[in-house]
């Protein structure tokens, strides 16, 4: 198996609304993508400072499978549209299971 | 179920030797903290410029478990004396699962 892992942290001026779009494209990407793995979406809780705001664990059947997802179109607009245009950080770790 | 997720980089300077102490910690405290829930520790695979070095998941009964389980000072020794040290930069996010 292989995890792809992927801590997102918006912007301070992006608003509620264009934060809730990239939650609800990155859920729909959740959706779409069960053809090449399993995608957890979660939100950050709120216990920690620094903390970032969402992170994705992606579970794949092996590395070419990831290497698919990522360029899949549907995921490449989810990012390029809605996650992109807020987004402060992002800290990603790929890695055999 | 609520789940842990943090994204280590290493500092540049840091040795070999003390990345590979800093993932024995990780491992050791994984077995150690199996009364609280399920660590998976994984190493990036290198694909992707930018990415962190290693990424932590764990999965715990709930809230109050991981509260537990960050207060545990077996955690906070592998964090002080392995992991800070070389710790360029942490990103975290905790979430209902």
């Amino acid at each position: 198996m292989f995890r792809h892992v992927v801590v997102f942290t918006w912007t301070s001026e992006s608003t509620p609304e264009q934060r809730e779009g990239a939650l609800a494209a990155l859920r729909q990407w959740g959706e779409d993508c069960r053809e090449y793995g399993t995608l957890t979406l979660g939100v950050d809780a709120g216990l920690a400072e620094g903390n970032g705001n969402a992170v994705v664990v992606v579970d794949l059947p092996d590395r070419e499978t990831y290497a698919a997802y990522a360029a899949d179109e549907r995921h490449l607009a989810a990012l390029r549209d809605h996650v992109r245009p807020i987004l402060e950080r992002r800290c990603a770790v790929q890695h055999e299971l």
